[in-house]
């Protein structure tokens, strides 16, 4: 690819964990050239080589497409702005993944609405990888809805923002480990529950933990499924294997558990599964690992703007 | 109490990170003194002012009672001598917690069999978290054996000892976080199935997975407990509250769940419990924290001694 | 010791890194009782089992003597306040250690002002290692004030507070490290040269960079000695040795070097030296650890407070 | 560049710390493919999609240059295989660093012997840094040789290799910081001193102390620099940016001290200064920071590769 072809994109909210990273991935894309990115604290100061400016200067005409790190609430507004000038654009908030104006952007799940749409919401960084493990087994009705499907899911701290908050001091956080939000009150349960039920028509319980880790990046759900049928090892492999045999960012282990090493600084899921022994009904753990900074949200996000835009699907990207 | 009346305590196995944590409590046990303390790889070091002695030479007839710290399967034996020696003794390891020489030191469940306890198997570090958030649920009958009880376990690095292993290497460990033995292989199970079954009656399928974290101590334990009926947040603790009231080393929290942070360095476990939303049948989410060296091992095991030797129950621990 | 003839301490700012860990040595200390502590942010919540109260309900008749954790700048105002009221005071903020109406609190070296203080100024966490690492030289004219004696200190996060700061997130500090105030511009500097001048009669160059470690609590600090003349590794251990024969605080090591683990959560300093070879020069490589909250800040004012109340100085504390 | 026109690269020693970055680098790397890539303990296994061999095994026609991250000791031996059979080689051990057979590949220092060169050292980590922050004052004469160069050093533990030993585990790393080496024992020092003499004629007093930082990679060196003359920051600044103006891996800070988030996972090393106020001879504090697997070996080594086969100097890096 030629510079002068390089699709210029412009960057929302550039000096957060996430904000930063779309830089650090688009800085070498092969593909895209930054054309701005935004910063209302760090205006004036230069990121990967590139000169932040407040939101209110930016150049909007420069951009082909544009791509939203800003905070769920405020996105949706820029949003809406770089729509009505006519750009494309992916917004990494909430504020359209339960929209009926956007596609979802689970990359994997939803590929061929992508190069037709105008607004793109990127997936939550939970919902990306408990999706991406529960979708096989739920679209084969593989999962008994009379028992709760149970997710125990733990998180880096870059997950939780870069505003400066006591609980996330590393006097706090380092030698700590803490579940958050319990009993099912994560705002991420209704993304994860409506795009469960649409993909697959799955809506039996849930009940979902979410934890912070005490390191800075990456995500690990461990997922009890209960099973409407036996499954052993090979043969609950298989099913993922089937299901992504073509995927470039997701890889099935065989007799191996994913850990966060496996898939931090990289676009990809990693997913596990062990039979489990000892009990009267038929159930399976489920474990799923991302970088919650790229396949749970920069990453994705490049891994759609590339589907919307023709480019090979991981360009920009190590999977 | 004066120093002529503290009774001498024998440890076995003082290098390892329990025997360590055990030397560094009795070092400051106002009713204890070490009568030795034996170590095969560091025998002629000090450890907290105490000469460090290979077991062949260890001189039994100082003390009054033995505290054993060495591994699963070599511990027995030397136990077994020392009783033959007709030392009472407090064992760690896994040698004698399903057999019926031992009193299984679960203290807050096990207390009144201590007293008279020749011998005494200190529980497992999950189990005793498990235990202890379980029992008061299980033993009103209010856990719905229908549906599994699952059991996301965390644990610190010092859980899986002080040989070099190359998985446990910082450079491997830091920034990571995985799951092992999923799928119910965890060796902690029988001793956990076993227990609740004797204790409460209760033999519904539990699934758990153990996890390894990037810190230094303690465990944590998210337990999803089907009901029978449901129970508010209120009415949950306040079972919890009525069983352990009278409880120095129980903390029930209200309103708030535990972290690492609130039992480190502590012979505690903490509680906490989220009523679950959003569900068609009624569950409870517990929470459990332990320290793994204290609580989960060598502070238990003190507490353990205490009882059995008429001593305040939580002398030389901070609970 | 009978609890009826326990002293009464009051403890200004309980909420702090510093504050928290008064509280938590204080509880167990046999010969002191917690008469009140005072917490802004906190006030209504328990601490270690005691009552938070606003600095301004603070029931000052209560106390015996006082210890203030409150920050630089507003510690000295209730300091005095509390002097007003006739009570003995151990600061711990800098207010007073340039002060002549404070008797500077460094234990080891100032141990004989201590039992008729009004008034102590606890030393700042760097000076405290400094000092007691150049001062046995310095005092016997070895070190050569013709060249610099370097010091590199590194230091844990609590060190910098546990107000909410971007910097000290655990997103920002884990897996990082850096120099900050090089160049001489650390607060501490001016405390450490006159206290050195003070006991000793050094006066030469002193570099001094302090750096920000990944760790919660620890102080380490590498110091570039130049020497009058050559001392072998012996020798030089020998020179602490003789100085600190006495001190249940100080650790002097013989072939080792100290390490953070040999002393956090301990009142200790511990001290280890190398011979530099192949130099033209003589010189010396000096290393001196303690945890940073303790002979850094609470456990130094507890050993104070000890002395000055005739207590014996490890009273409630490991060292 | 054309896939058929990319170089094929041998790796000997491709599953520690150093060898893994090496395939990672060059699983991405435009103008090389990786040829083989050897390992003992894990041959048989895939890494980035390669298979690895015994080094028996290894079919060295299929390279055209080879990269050894073979064990000191180890490495000489098969890159002289190598040789024979006519490759050119990177060496990342230290068994030809003191060898004139080879060059010493500090790219920025070196880089005009490294297109003839046949055999190329690679340098130490810590050489690397100390070298790029010390040769533009030692080569303008303003290190002042009558005192001593202190350089206070701090390694990530990968720096140590990924072999299973005791004093490496998280659970004695974690929270834990210490120096080793101290007096001038570090087997890094004749490389430096070396170099330094060879490239500036400095050949004044250095003491050196290494330490063991618990982060997984970075290191960070403050180096105290006695003058000849004295330098405000900005004069300091300017020599820096005056000599290292066309360095793409070089980065000088403005104002600011380096930090390891400003270097891990990029080829550079960036470097700060300050000006030391409050002492009577000139001095200047000067710090560096590199990560160790990447400037510090893997890239480095990529970076000499590049230019002894003509690529762009930074292909397949991210500086």
């Amino acid at each position: 690819m030629n510079i002068n072809s390089r699709v210029p994109v412009g960057v929302l909210g550039a000096s957060g964990y996430v904000g930063q990273e779309l830089l650090r991935l688009l800085a070498h894309h092969p593909g895209a050239a930054i054309a701005f990115a935004t910063s209302e604290a760090a205006a004036g100061d230069e990121l990967e080589g590139v000169p932040l400016v407040r939101i209110d200067d930016v150049p909007l005409a420069r951009a082909e497409i544009v791509v939203s790190a800003l905070p769920h609430g405020v996105s949706g507004r820029y949003v809406q702005e770089a729509r009505a000038a006519g750009k494309r654009a992916v917004d990494l908030s909430s504020d359209f993944r339960l929209s009926p104006e956007a596609v979802y952007g689970l990359t994997e799940v939803t590929r061929s609405h992508l190069p037709a749409a105008e607004l793109v919401a990127n997936p939550g960084c939970y919902p990306t990888a408990a999706l991406l493990a529960l979708l096989p087994l739920a679209r084969q009705g593989l999962i008994d809805p009379s028992r709760e499907v149970v997710i125990a899911a733990a998180s880096g701290v870059t997950g939780a923002g870069r505003a400066a908050k006591r609980e996330l001091l590393f006097g706090e956080v380092a030698e700590d480990f803490r579940a958050y939000a319990a009993g099912n009150g994560h705002r991420h349960l209704p993304e994860l529950r409506a795009t469960l039920a649409r993909e697959s028509g799955f809506t039996g319980d849930l009940v979902f933990t979410p934890h912070l880790l005490p390191v800075k990046r990456g995500i690990l759900e461990t997922i009890h499924v209960p099973l409407t049928r036996a499954l052993d090892q090979a043969t609950a492999e298989g099913i993922y294997d089937t299901v992504y045999a073509a995927e470039p960012c997701v890889r099935v282990l065989h007799g191996a558990l994913p850990s966060l090493r496996d898939v931090v600084y990289r676009n990809r899921v990693a997913i596990g599964v062990a039979a489990v022994a000892n009990v009267r009904r038929p159930c399976l753990t489920v474990i799923a690992a991302i970088d919650n900074l790229v396949k749970g949200a920069a990453g994705q996000a490049i891994q759609n703007m590339n589907v919307m835009l023709g480019l090979p699907e991981t360009a920009g990207l190590t999977c």
